[in-house]
Order: C-alpha cells, then sequence, then structure tokens
C-alpha cells in the first residue's frame, strides 16, 4: 500500500494551530513520525489560510523537507499555490488533485507536465458531484484519457474515486468500492489514493467504518490511500489485509511486523 | 448477516469440558448469550467424542432447547448422529454440513430431505481440498444442482467456500472471497454459511486477519458466517460493514446498536 500521509493539514483542528504559528518543530515533529510509521508520501495542506495559502504552503514544504527525503503531496485546488510550492519543493512531487472541472484541469495539467509530478486525478467534473460508479468510472476514463495524451504515464496517475459519506447515501460506499475495482481491472498501471474518511461523516465510532472501507477496498485493488499512518490499528489492518489478500506472500511483512511490536489486534 | 453461533463446539478447549461433564448450566448460559448477542442459528458439534457423538449430540439439542427456540445447527461430518440429532430436534434445522464426497453426499442428503431441513454445503470432493476459486465454485455448482435437483430449495442451501489458512498459501483468501462473489452472482438465492477463523491459522493476532476477512467477504457478498456472536469487536465490524455496504441504510441499525451500547471502536 502506498500511503499518503494525511496528519499536515491545516483543516485538521489539532494541526492548524502549528500552521498559524509557525511551529517548525510542532510540524517536523509530525513528518517525522509519519515518515517512520511507513507513509511514501507527505501531504500538505494550507487550504484554511485562503489570504496567504501559497506562502504558507512554501513554508510547510520547507519546513518538511529539512527533516525527511520523502516526497511530498501538495494538496491544494489552488494552482497558483501549488505552483509556488512546485519552485520549492525538491525531487519528486504529488499534485493533489486535478479533476475534471475544465479550469482546474487547465491550471493543473501544465504543472503536472512541467514538474513531471505524480498527480492524484479526483472523479468530479463539472456536472457536480458523481452519484454512481459508473460516472465515477467515465471521469476516471476522461481523465487518465487526457492525462496520458500530455505524456504522463499510467504510473504517475493516482486516481480518487471521490468519497462521499454513507450516511447521506447508502450506496456510495459501493460506489467507492466498484469504482476502485474497474479502475484496476481496465488500467492495472494507474494507481488509487483514495480519501478514506469520508466515508464515515456523521457516524458515531467513525473508525470502525473506515476500517471496514479500507479493507473492501483493498479487496477490490486499491494500493494507495490517504489516511493517518500514526493510527496503529489502521496500519495493522493493513497489514493483516495484505496478508489475507495474498500481496505479502506467506505472511512475511505481517509477521516482521509482528515481531517489531507494529501489529496491534 | 444470518451469524450461526459456533462456540457450542467440542473443539473448543474452553467448552469440551462442559460437553464431557454433561454441565447443561454451562451450555445454556453460552447458547443463550449467542442469542442475545444476534445470533440466527446455535452450531452445536460433539465431534471430539468419537465414542459416543450422537448421543452427546442429542443431549446438546435437547440442553439448547430448553433455553431457546433459535434453530440448531448440527454440526458433524457424521450422518448417524445427524440422523439422531434430528429426531429429537423441534423446529427448523440446519445440517453442518455435506459435501459433494460421494458417500457423504449419499448419506446426509436424505436426512436434509425428509427433515426439510437446512444444509451447509462444503466445497469439497472425493478429489481432496480445492485450491482455487474455479475449484471450489465448480463444486458449489454441482451441490446446487443435484440438491435443487432433490427438492430442496436454493433459499435452504448455504455454501462455505472452504477456508483455508493463507499462512500455507497466499492465494486461499482470494480464492474464499472469489468463490462467495461467484456463488452469489450465479445464485442469488442461494445463501453463504462461511467458516472464518481457518484463514488466519497459524499467525498472530489473528482476530486481525479473520476481521479483514470478514469485512472482504462481506464486500464479496456474503450473507452468512460461523463465527462468535459473543466477539463484541467481530459484531460491530458487521454493524459497520452493512452500514459501508448500504446493506443497513442510512445506517439506521448501525445507530440503533451504538444506542444501544454494542458498537466497539
Amino acid at each position: 500500500m502506498i500511503i499518503i500521509g494525511e496528519k499536515l493539514n491545516s483543516t485538521l483542528k489539532a494541526v492548524r494551530p502549528a500552521i498559524a504559528a509557525y511551529d517548525a518543530a510542532a510540524i517536523q515533529a509530525l513528518a517525522k513520525a509519519q515518515a517512520e510509521a511507513g507513509a511514501a508520501y507527505i501531504d500538505v495542506n494550507a487550504g484554511m489560510f485562503h489570504e496567504d495559502e501559497a506562502e504558507r504552503l512554501c513554508w510547510l514544504v520547507q519546513t518538511v523537507q529539512e527533516v525527511t527525503d520523502l516526497p511530498l503531496s501538495l494538496d491544494s485546488p489552488n494552482a497558483k499555490a501549488m505552483e509556488a510550492a512546485l519552485q520549492v519543493a525538491k525531487g519528486t512531487v504529488m499534485l493533489n488533485s486535478i479533476t475534471d472541472e475544465k479550469d482546474r484541469f487547465e491550471a493543473v495539467l501544465p504543472l503536472a507536465v512541467q514538474y513531471k509530478a505524480k498527480i492524484v486525478a479526483l472523479c468530479m467534473d463539472d456536472t457536480g458531484m458523481p452519484e454512481t460508479a459508473e460516472e465515477r468510472f467515465a471521469i476516471a476514463e476522461r481523465l487518465i484519457a487526457k492525462l496520458t495524451a500530455a505524456g504522463i504515464p499510467e504510473d504517475d496517475i493516482y486516481i480518487d474515486p471521490l468519497v462521499r459519506p454513507v450516511s447521506t447515501g447508502p450506496h456510495y460506499g459501493v460506489a467507492a468500492i466498484e469504482t476502485i475495482r474497474r479502475v484496476k481491472s481496465a488500467y492495472p498501471d494507474v494507481h488509487i489514493a483514495c480519501g478514506l474518511s469520508n466515508i464515515s461523516y456523521g457516524i458515531p465510532c467513525r473508525k470502525l467504518v473506515n476500517q471496514a472501507f479500507l479493507v473492501a477496498a483493498m479487496a477490490a485493488g486499491m494500493d494507495g490511500a490517504i489516511l493517518d499512518p500514526l493510527d496503529k490499528k489502521m496500519m495493522s489492518l493493513i497489514a493483516a489485509a495484505e496478508a489475507l489478500l495474498g500481496i505479502d506472500e506467506y505472511c512475511m511483512d505481517y509477521l516482521e511486523k509482528y515481531r517489531d511490536g507494529l501489529i496491534e489486534a
């Protein structure tokens, strides 16, 4: 599983004050902890600071890169903020995200091409939020076609199926899971980068529903997710699901994690 | 989910002494607890008592039926023991199980027909334990064809995909999950009664792998399982998965269970 660590996000109440105060030590501690816990990318988001998002995103990039060589995921709908951050970011960068909304697509695509970035493609277009798996897959197909036509390799594309809460629509869980299955079946080289936690919005004991969604999505082929790598139970369940699904042959990785005290039952 | 409570099983070290000692109070306490926790069937197994399995199975049936009206699942490969227990059992009974092994099929089928029993059909035949989903599905198809030809309705048939440990074969998890998907897709009226815990044999923190398997199998269409309804975390995850998969529309049942203190995060 390709884990995109979600902690450095200005929408999180616990993290926002550290960004507001330019508290480098707090940010760096969270970056290092996520790297040690197994993140492949560190997501950075300053979207709650509307007036100076670009400046704060650049500060996040530079602050995090002082303590880890992991690639960053620049999390913003704002191409201007992304571009500023791309200019200070080192090495490989992931853009999170592009959509099939005309303006956003045209603004973000040139950045992805110029910086040879990995790119999260969210299943959304100008007609609004998709309801069904069919709609999501149609948007994914269009996005993959347009991104590859622009020279972006399939291996650099990460589809986000756009997860909506099951509390607002009973079909949204299955729609996301089926989108993942179809994308991975039709485009084996394309990856998934699924934001998980939206699924449980408005429900008590959200973690339980997130855990169920994680496993069901992995069984459908999900190979990447935006989540909290410091959630030991979630990381344990990823290891268990990889053993169950034969991704981790003969449970070798699971057993090693168990010996290292990383598995929480 | 149709839950077949697995606790009254002579192979369980904690339960076997109660069967050995004819400890009715202990057996009845476990039967009642499983019924209260949401079991739809109470499985009874006296298979470890080779010499007097039939007599002990009959005692289990009568002892359990003194405290609950739930239907019983007679868990034995031995048609003689099943027949003795069928003669003392009240109401609907489930036979656990028939296979496509010639001798076992011919011994158990007449009992299912005569007693109009529900029947667990295990994907196994005289060629040995199946390896792939294809082999399992082929056996399931033959069993369903022969059982329905004998007059047993599809709704009374519960396919057990025959779960083997992923520690001994990395493909066994996916094989079981895909068998479930194919059976429910081809025969929507046929049910699944999947024994879960074999999947994690030989692995530490088995519950974690069992949890992952439960969710992945439910996402593939599993509508019944043989498990421990007293495992609150497992029962919580079933409720969460039903909400996730839209089986529990708008999470109404999940929310009710939460209010009743039955959800453990």
